[in-house]
């Protein structure tokens, strides 16, 4: 895989940009657990992911963090190019979850590109859109439904029920029991199966961390 | 005002475009209260606002809700035109907060614009992000800072130790109560104000919705 598949606009550029972004391009490696992006603390650039897996956090002033989103092969990472937007004002960490390759693309070159490329700046536009309707369902799931305390206390009753951490449970039944849709369920539990909660199997689910949990559960657990 | 003021792409417009913009924008008038803008139910367009005060807010299943942002003269809302990014994928809601007159710019036009035109994609990258940014703000409040409560706590309290309603308090003051940063509670105060829970005078502070500051404050009033 190379720089140009993950850059939907690449078709559009001329040679000359095509060779400006080429050569502003470093390929990277991280380690798992590596901190990419610290805050606002630098502004490393765009980030394309060649394989591997970054999650994108938010990082209180005691130390505490929530995962905002994740990305995986052919994503674009622009948090961490914050300083190309006036208007995001936030900071974001970013962290490798898994040994990561990835293109580091300088800011100044991407912007300058964005500037005057419709297709560039219209994907641009696209990725923002969709990191921020990530950050949306969080929200909603933490405003609202508090589904997950709700999904987490129903597992482990049901593993405390069963006598086994292995639970031969459908997303379906699941949604029943907890008066939801399947899927919205099968979101939730792909959110737990990557904080390495549970492991999904076909028709089963095996939970890996019983303590956090019962944690998330809260006083959702009866 | 015209609607030239209020869109910084203006300039850079061929006089084609110019006119084709100002025959997709219908001037629009809203009542104080009325939802312009309702989730996924439509998908109405951009809204540039000419006068009056515009609140996107979230909707629960069961029908609470949770300001998210505030929009004023000039300002321009794109959630009601979600339909233009395929990244986009959550519901907001759109209510005049004040009699409202703004302009509506159809969807299509807008979004086939955007297509071609650097300046007036970049625009919309910059106007998802400053939303990102409001979002973004509120998260880091529910998430850590609990800040809302503790605010409204320390209110209610220092009302009943005056037992009058108009409080004389710096803004600088009640930081040094509640350990914070004079400009976080500025930030904050101006949210209560905009929510009609004080009204913010010369060096004090009036309390106008102390049930609803209680409701707030929560487990912070002692």
């Amino acid at each position: 895989m190379e720089l140009r598949d993950c850059l939907p606009f690449w078709k559009d550029l001329s040679d000359a940009d095509r060779a400006r972004l080429e050569a502003a391009a470093v390929l990277c490696r991280a380690q798992k657990g590596q901190i990419i992006h610290n805050g606002t603390a630098d502004c490393v650039g765009l980030l394309v992911l060649k394989s591997g897996q970054l999650r994108g956090f938010s990082l209180s002033e005691d130390g505490r963090q929530v995962t905002l989103y994740r990305l995986f092969s052919r994503d674009v990472c622009l948090m961490s190019a914050y300083c190309m937007l006036n208007s995001l004002q936030f900071d974001i960490s970013v962290q490798a979850e898994q040994d990561t390759e990835f293109w580091r693309i300088l800011s100044p070159v991407y912007k300058e590109l964005m500037g005057r490329s419709a297709p560039v700046a219209n994907f641009t536009t696209e990725l923002i859109a969709s990191r921020f309707s990530d950050v949306m369902w969080l929200l909603d799931q933490i405003l609202y439904k508090h589904l997950d305390s709700r999904l987490a206390a129903f597992l482990v009753e049901e593993s405390r029920l069963t006598g086994s951490d292995t639970l031969a449970l459908t997303h379906d039944a699941i949604a029943q029991h907890l008066g939801s849709a399947r899927e919205v369920i099968t979101r939730m539990l792909r959110y737990f199966s990557a904080e390495g909660l549970v492991k999904a199997g076909r028709g089963s689910l095996r939970l890996l961390d019983e303590a956090r949990l019962e944690q998330i559960a809260g006083d959702s657990l009866r």
